[in-house]
């Protein structure tokens, strides 16, 4: 076995069920290694919640994922890698990659070479659009890049009762998004896990000219590759030569949790265990000052 | 001042802000009344939680209002009143009362004198639905009855995206209460505290036969009416004489609060205080066993 090689598994975490869409691009792109992913469904949604809350929430599940010995920390949830990204990073000793800084990565980079700035649009939560989170990276990365925000809070709403083909969506979506027609686009950031799944509407009220670009994969993309070029992937068929073992964690069971899971995930679910909250602990015991 | 009377507050509790439509029916009610209101703006919404949670939640916030000094809890949250309704009157010594109960009351009496078994129909959240708790109070208090439950998980995002006159919300209530129309209902409860806000076009649904019961509003009354019975009533103007006092506690900032909590209350906020979530201490260490 070669040293830079590392068993250990990927913590992935969101406020509910939507960060299996990243789950899943990350088994596509990386299929030998494990991931341990939690949901938090007893605090679920986030997208209307404070930084302080946010923030608080995200440390005790980093810290209940290091406790099942994680090698990185996918944050999977566009409302945490907004608000609690930074505090991560400067708590955690093992990477932490966020679902904001990837795809901004890619949207300004899209399209065919140009002199003029770049337009790009990004749909989220209330509080991803509230934070301002995805406006600053693509400032940092592309200063002078012109950029459209939308919050589409009924999106996951309408996409959790299942009514992905109802013309409702297609009536909200409307209202949403008409106005990023005039907005001449190269690329729309999907800035929430959820919207993966009714990408192809999207695509239809945008137009096919805008580029979609979903977050959790480029995220999954950036995952792979610093776990590359830092020479911590795992060995193929793991050390056991079973292959790779994962595990979901919630915070809550869920009523219909199998349905959404699946079409989240797009595949089998693994072993899920119910976390007892008073396994979450506060702040100020996870992280003693 | 008589001895029978008492200057304590009202507690009342919801997971977020849609039990002030209770507070303002209670305010209305009892104006000489103060009311301690804690919304669970950190772990809203319940509707989608489990019966284990959704108690461990109210036992918290029971016993976060206790030492607020009230001298009874009104829970106006449906879905806590569905889950955990008998914990929390088995384990408080004050009276507590839920919005499940009083509205059926006047459910299995609605309607002209009739000898056929009436029929009754409820709305609410997918948890308050599948609890089956409005199902069984209409059984247990008019057994025979013909009860008819529809799960409306839209409605409360769509009336907190403040689309109160918004087609979608019309097109999304003709999709769950059209099929009432051919149930002949007498009366249909508002199993939710935020549907009191979209009563007139539920009511338009239905038919103008159709009684509609506030279940807040019916829990109001009952409070009123047990306060009165028990001799609890506090004193008009106060023992300072100053008038009755409210307070609300949340247990996050939410955004647009202001806008929200006015839209629910109909009128001026009290003093509003974030409790800091290690205020609301674990149900183990809130009632030792």
């Amino acid at each position: 076995m070669n040293g830079t090689q590392d068993q250990r598994s990927i913590g992935v975490f969101d406020s509910g069920l939507g960060g299996l869409t990243a789950v899943r691009e990350l088994v596509r792109a990386l299929p030998d290694e494990s991931v341990v992913y939690f949901g938090d469904t007893a605090r679920v949604p986030y997208g209307s919640k404070s930084r302080a809350t946010v923030t608080r929430f995200s440390l005790e599940i980093a810290h209940f994922l290091l406790r099942q010995d994680i090698k990185c920390l996918l944050v999977a949830c566009n409302t945490a890698s907004s608000y609690a990204l930074e505090t991560l990073k400067a708590r955690l000793e093992i990477p932490v990659i966020g679902v904001i800084d990837p795809p901004v990565g890619v949207a300004v980079t899209a399209g065919p070479p140009t002199s003029a700035p770049r337009r790009v649009g990004v749909i989220g939560t209330q509080a991803t659009v509230t934070s301002g989170a995805y406006a600053q990276a693509v400032e940092r990365l592309a200063p002078g890049t012109h950029v459209v925000s939308r919050a589409c809070p009924l999106f996951v709403p309408l996409i959790e009762e299942g009514w992905l083909d109802h013309p409702v969506l297609r009536r909200v979506a409307e209202e949403y998004l008409g106005e990023l027609r005039d907005e001449r686009l190269e690329s729309l950031i999907l800035g929430c896990t959820h919207y993966p799944l009714i990408a192809s509407l999207v695509q239809e009220i945008v137009g096919p000219q805008v580029r979609l670009i979903d977050s959790g994969a480029e995220a999954a993309t950036a995952t792979a590759a610093l776990l590359r070029r830092r020479g911590l992937l795992a060995t193929a068929g793991g050390e056991s030569g079973a292959g790779p073992r994962h595990h979901f964690y919630l915070s809550d069971e869920r009523l219909s949790f199998e349905r959404v899971a699946r079409t989240f995930l797009g595949g089998d679910l693994p072993p899920i265990t119910i976390v007892d909250q008073t396994d979450l602990p506060w702040f100020e015991r996870a992280f003693p000052v």
